[in-house]
């Protein structure tokens, strides 16, 4: 069940409603976020709802049946819209692109992305500073310092930035250079993460756990929500089977049935999802046709070069095709 | 390596290659089909092509580097095309829909499902009338009573037919009441009912396995076509996952990798896909996008009442407004 | 719900058993085996379960709310033990060691085989004479011919036979050779085949399909057993997962559950489970361990010369010392 | 490539043996231990070995063909021993239990607990106080204050603790209060929290991720040791398939291969692996048959009433039992 309080409820008023679901029986967590105030209440008794709602201070009152409650499409029809500032938007109806290299590799690497990124009207960059690698020998990340060229260069250039956080312990450092924080699959149930990102006001995009299921992925979310931020993206990146002939299986099914269980904006991945550079291309497409509210892509200068993930990363004119076809396929799915 | 015979190849022509070839240690295995003769050659050596290539008889020689060999698309660039008569094609470049009940369950049912392809320009009707089920318990079809009735309502229309075979006793009865043999995912590695569709001058459609790999259902179209049946299409209809948030796991990265691998056709089969009605009509889309076929789809005039698969199957009406949306999705890509 | 009928119950009796249970709105199944003749009942609608165990001609009902019911514990709390003659026993409480080559090759190497098995007092042999293969160009096992020897070579020596069977036309052509039917993996869901062998009055194991479930094993049973065969032996044989450090992901969880949620003896395939010759014994001790009535082993003179899955089969050295503790392994398990 | 160095090495011949690895073109890491100083060195190049072997400060000098390195069997051929202090250790050979509840409720609880341990002769207890939960409304844990009664108590009684460390910030605080830290499946590839335990000097226990594969595993371990950090104990406790006839699929294949690649010790937990409290009895005796090194079990006083985790808890007196089974096993075992 969840509450919707009133912004300006009174401290006499919130006390009383959480007395009255302590009599029911009910384990309220207090929620307050950018945009609101709400109570979670977990139960199972029955009871009139009214005896709640007609409390002061209750602006509406929900049961969500499912597991996950705040991030449900149940209480919340209107889908969520994720405002980046300077016209770049998250949300269900538009198309919202994000595209850049695996890994941050040097200045002129972020200025020629930059570059192909406002020839295509692409608002959003995408690029790894702290990079999960299975190896400890791997590289993992320039850190810090690229995260402040990154964000600087695109910031010159009306270019918001996504990327990876990987720990508590970056959350703050990194909060004046990023526009999303990204969570990777490996950390999809790192709860304390989580957490954290629940507490800062920026937009966090979370992706689906290497073997996670939907529901895991909407209670992660949920996580993040009942810590205090709304602001959140899904995105679905493939998952683990047994057929080897792609890197993961890009699970499309979880478009359409993320679109339903939440009103969160849905993003895909297909070049994580298929991991195959000619084969990004249909996924993307296929992407969109079911209902994604964007993508999210690897594109390089030259991914042979590149110094992780080179196999799946579009070189720029790749990309250049790609997002044309993509814009016409998003058209045409915006009429139907 | 793949060895195409002329047409006209007189007997010792081909004693004089077979006897090259295993000279050079290779096994043959000799095919043929109605479209034309091969030799696959196994083995290990490496030798000049030419020796071989030069013999009489020899129209052109190829060496294909993938585990199953005649239905590679290294030896044959240009994809294969199933003509079914009456100007029903299935090839790559076209839009080859399928639909109707799960089950055929009456001449009633036929009639109306008819009138509603016909009335939505769709010439391939499904329907089956022997149902592989889990339990012993269950509706397993009407057999060939309800074969003839599909077959000769379909034929006055001008409907094809599209039926599951389940067994190889049934591939010679069935032969003259169906245009295209259906193996079920079960059925996907029935290794004898392949063996006995490669001797028949049907198409066959054989499904990917509950949690088949990619190479496994080529293996499989291996199986007929070296049999001597070259009408081959292959569906990819989800996979078996840990996710249980939809019926399977409807698996699009397969569609551009089969049509990379394979000169057949790839069809693809949403409702059996993700297996929620409501879905079904996103992931088709998603399906056409990224370079499918064709599709197959359930129908029925009311799923509720269907002796099978209701819950995934599509009403008139949905049906309607779905393939109204997949036409336009196939001719944006068709121009990309 | 299964009803037990006398074996000398009259048609009067039936019918009037019958007539009652369409009265309660359920559907019947009549089953007629080697042991007794049972009706299983499908219906949803509660009733006085008396007022049908009071007729005459019944003499037990039993409600099983599992989707199958004939292999059930619910209803025959008492295990199934299968009776091969010459002592020759498969049961609870009993340990069954089957071995041999994958596929039989030749008279002199079932000699060899035959002696080994001799040597340690194990009764069974298998070996293949139709090899289900991935590829169409694989060798597929020396059919009747090498059976008719199998078989009299064995006999000769008191050791009984199981081979694979693949089709229906197989069942009754091989019926004088074997004394166990399998049906491997792939054809765990060939619903004729099952149905067909439900007619013979021999015993058949069941492989668990390649990524079968539980109760789809125990359904698959249920066809053998609802066509009249009782003799039946299940067996968990690796399922396929993403982990690719062995060949199958032998799942020794299905053991325990098995043998409680049906009253049939449960086997396990070692050298198909994992795949790997070196880690055969510590996944058949554990097999013991776990509860497995038994074992089925490939074994052969000369692994490295087999004609198929020597790199998963034990020479006769290991064999032997695999056996020594297996025995063990079982004689402190029987006594706990 | 590993190159061991000497204790005493120089910081001369250190920077000498620097600058032939730089020369020859590898990639060197340096890793300092409790035990002992490495270069783990990446490259491709062939080389004579001899011209590294024989500068001064090199023990040995090994080629590790795996991607893991450090702990790899193709270096160290002995296994590793966990010596936890008053006689109690984990190692090859030996078995370790280690067993409790899921979370730490009370000291009075704890007490319990430690009686029971000590009565079956069990040295290690585990319990939860920094709980990972799917949903953020379940129970968290009791933090620092539950750890460090559940420590002292332990400690008063010669038990050693072992508990789960969720996050990066919690390893400092924890370090005076366990005696081996916990990685739970779900931050198996959280890669900073692995650097962070390679610092401290306890022992770490890592469990395999959710759907983790062997080689995964072995990465992760690789990255607490090539921090410094060589006491380490891999554990196997179910992997996620599609079959839901139980909480996860118990992987026991994993036991022989993870003895085999490396010389960490291998720790099996059958009550998460099966998750259903009947049957974890008969996957522990398995885990032990199939040659692991220890086990870690769930343990309540009254299961139906414990925290989390209760339907696959075993109550004191089922623990008593299958304790003597383990140790009946684990004899015969070793004698094998």
């Amino acid at each position: 069940m969840i509450i919707q309080l009133s912004t300006d409820i009174d401290k006499g008023s919130l006390e009383l409603i959480l007395s009255r679901i302590q009599e029911i029986g009910y384990k309220a967590t207090e929620v307050s976020t950018q945009i609101g105030g709400y109570l979670v209440c977990i139960g199972k008794k029955d009871f009139d709802i009214r005896s709640v709602g007609n409390l002061k201070g209750v602006v509406d009152i929900h049961r969500v049946s499912d597991d996950y409650k705040l991030v449900s499409r149940k209480w919340k029809v209107n889908p969520t819209k994720i405002d980046l500032g300077d016209g770049v938007e998250i949300s269900e109806g538009g198309l919202a692109i994000m595209a850049g290299p695996c890994s941050i590799e040097s200045e002129e690497q972020i200025e020629k992305t930059v570059r192909q990124l406002l020839a295509n009207d692409v608002r959003i960059m995408r690029g790894g500073v702290y990079k999960p690698r299975s190896s400890p020998y791997s590289f993992r990340g320039l850190g810090m310092d690229g995260l402040k060229s990154f964000y600087r260069i695109c910031k010159e250039n009306g270019i918001k930035v996504i990327t990876e956080v990987m720990q508590v312990s970056q959350v703050d450092p990194m909060h004046d250079y990023v526009d999303i924080y990204q969570v990777g699959a490996r950390n999809s149930q790192n709860f304390n993460l989580l957490d954290a990102l629940g507490k800062v006001d920026k937009p966090v995009l979370i992706k689906r756990g290497l073997s996670g299921t939907i529901d895991e992925l909407l209670q992660s979310a949920e996580y993040v929500f009942s810590n205090g931020n709304e602001k959140l993206i899904l995105c679905e990146r493939g998952i683990r089977t047994y057929e080897k002939a792609y890197r993961n299986t890009l699970d499309l099914n979880a478009v359409p049935i993320l679109k339903e269980k939440s009103h969160l904006p849905v993003i895909v991945d297909p070049s994580h999802g298929i991991g195959i550079r000619k084969f990004v291309e249909p996924m993307a497409l296929a992407g969109i046709m079911c209902g994604a509210d964007g993508l999210i892509l690897e594109m390089h200068e030259t991914p042979e070069k590149a110094f992780s993930d080179g196999q799946q990363t579009l070189d720029f004119n790749e990309f250049e095709q790609m997002i044309s076809k993509v814009r016409k396929a998003f058209e045409l799915h915006k009429n139907f």
